[in-house]
């Protein structure tokens, strides 16, 4: 089949997976769960053939183990799957609504978009995570999961579909175009009047690549240059655990700190202290000739500020003030999130004001930014533009709105 | 000054003015609004300018009429200022909140995007519109207004940072990139990390020219073929008048009627009687071969229900079904507007469930798609994207969100 009969199908598909009753779209969401679980040794058998085929091709381990599929993988997908049975449909929900002076009733309801496209890299949970994503939320999807996870989205795209067909949705809902190779990611980004919105999930140059050169419209999913702020009020106590839990807890992802500024009037006292349990967590510091004077560590170069490391790195930085931590952040960050940890309202309030970021905190460690945490229990992605949706996205992000207008014979005058 | 220089001046503007009191904001559109009235005979002077330079070139006279100011449009625009004064401050406003288990605080609230982008053609009265939108939603703008309205455009923009310079702030909040030319509206399109939305008004091809080329965001304003279907059921003592409005009320609008579809039920006893009015109106009809049997009207051919006419004429096609009615409009509409006259609840709940537009209607005129109309108070354009925005965009559209996280020391476990 070509591409543009693909693209056809996901369109054609769009109007009923668009109108099915949440009970179906969650029937479907069932089955889909019950294929993955009575299947998982062809899906780990198609696992293993591409990631053979990425060992023998040198691949980094940290890549292999993100393309790995084994049995408990699959269990989590079955299960958050399942998970999105239990929430709230987006569709038709009224987002507002009133009557006009001239009895005109009007309502903006939230309707899919019709048909989402998203290009990723080796990471064939994400082809379960969008498929049933789009579902739920009435979209079409065309998945565009990168060469190096192809046999495996192959044998997941047939069980989605295969799940949608006995749930009596059509199975062109959702497709994938892997075997077009790069001119299916090339189609998919000029696919314009098929494809709704297009989301790019993976490295920050496959992100750049999409942004830059789709002509349809795209949300940006994007890296995370996270700082904190340690202003002189901070308590310690609750500081230092912070730090370490913005740091190390999870260092590979996106809201993972990557920038510690200090102020100076606390640098002395609380460097030592944080630097104890960083090194503890086994991190390595790279600060400035103000932080090397206080604590051994690496001398960290301008790239270091621009870095985002998503490992147990951290550059740190003594600020003289919270004017000089507000321009170093507006310098180097990534718009993602950004925490300040102080004891005073003012300075707290100003934070919460002048960060240009997506999520914004006080007092709370920087992996808060996300869709589990914020209670949205599907994320798909953290949007770091400002256009459609920010910070992190659940179902609802995946919609977009139409008026519906009740008259009785009104016209304008 | 180099246009790089003004992209920097609009972002270094922009922190000031998205900061700024409701108050203050108010204060620099009443000091536009006086600018204005103040200063009549200049910005009319200016505007003959560039009307005799249209007038000498041939421009056309449609156009000659929107690139005209006179002392009473002028005073129009001032008036339109003062109404944004009376509106609500979108910034700051509370979208949605909650307190997590852990007792953080999370909450979505309204923020400017930055830098608006505007690229227009030869409407000197949309300077000072997306100006005044731009300052009361705290939004720098950046504004391409075309050769032919540029003298005109050179004297607002001048009024327009006076006003703001006098209320303290920046008059880098509007600024006009109209002495750069073409060059100046590809660079705009171009400005990732300066510009954070672009919007274009105008036609078709202006359109379609900044969706396919921009690299920043961009909000589509689009062409309306806008739908009318008279159902079987319809009560035809509202169906004619609303007809008659939807069509001759304004026709050089979006929201205007473009093709009549009629049930073949009614098509003999309706389509006399619409025909008249209509006639009475000053439309032509341009008539599908069954229409033709019926009234006197010209042929219409495939290319009249892909035309967008925005003048007194009107495509009128008979059709045998709702489903018949649905197809035409699936596959003609630019999806704006649609209206179904009908007494038949089922059919038009499918007709509003169905239609995959901005605005969907029944028993009303298209004309109602309108910012003004919906209560807005004022309208930047009416967006037929999925994307951010769709219908009569207001002050709130002219907003991105960001996330405020309160915590008092919470970790991630």
């Amino acid at each position: 089949m070509s591409i543009t009969k693909l693209f056809e199908a996901a369109k054609a598909a769009s109007p009923a997976i668009g109108r099915a009753s949440t009970g179906q779209k969650n029937a479907a969401l069932e089955a889909i769960a019950r294929k993955l679980m009575d299947n998982k040794t062809s899906v780990v058998a198609a696992n293993q053939k591409d990631l053979a085929k990425a060992e023998h091709d040198g691949i980094a381990s940290g890549l292999l183990d993100r393309l790995k599929l084994d049995d408990k993988r699959v269990e989590g997908l079955a299960a958050a799957l399942r998970d999105l049975v239990e929430l709230a449909d987006p569709v038709g929900e009224v987002v507002r609504g009133r009557t006009l002076a001239n009895g005109i009733k009007i309502q903006q309801v939230r309707v899919p978009f019709g048909v989402l496209g998203c290009i990723y890299e080796a990471r064939p949970n994400v082809t379960v995570d969008i498929a049933g994503i789009a579902i739920k939320s009435g979209n079409a999807a065309l998945l565009r999961g990168g060469s190096l996870a192809e046999e495996t989205n192959k044998v997941l795209v047939d069980l989605i579909q295969q799940g949608l067909a006995e749930s009596g949705l059509p199975k062109q809902s959702v497709q994938t175009i892997d075997e077009f190779g790069r001119e299916g990611a090339q189609a998919l980004m000029q696919a314009r009047g098929f494809v709704d919105v297009l989301i790019p999930r993976g490295s920050a140059k496959l992100i750049q690549t999409v942004v830059t050169e789709s002509k349809v419209p795209v949300i940006e999913t994007g890296d995370g240059i996270v700082h904190i702020f340690v202003d002189a009020s901070a308590d310690f106590s609750s500081a230092v655990p912070i730090v370490v839990n913005s740091k190390a807890q999870r260092p590979s992802v996106c809201n993972s700190l990557e920038t510690l500024l200090v102020h100076e009037s606390v640098a002395a006292s609380f460097l030592p202290k944080v630097a104890k349990a960083l090194e503890e967590a086994g991190v390595t510091i790279h600060g400035c000739p103000q932080t090397a004077q206080i604590i051994a560590c690496e001398i960290a170069t301008e790239e270091d500020w621009a870095t985002e490391y998503l490992s147990l790195d951290l550059s740190v930085k003594v600020v003289s003030s919270l004017d000089e931590a507000l321009d170093h952040i507006a310098k180097y960050s990534t718009h993602h999130t950004e925490s300040i940890l102080t004891n005073d309202i003012a300075n707290a309030e100003r934070f919460l004001q002048e960060v240009d970021s997506a999520a914004v905190m006080v007092n709370a460690s920087t992996r808060f930014t996300d869709g589990g945490e914020f209670g949205f229990g599907a994320e798909v992605g953290i949007s770091t533009q400002k256009l459609h949706a920010r910070g992190p996205m659940g179902l609802q992000e995946m919609t977009s709105t139409k008026w519906l207008i009740r008259g009785s014979g009104q016209v304008r005058s």
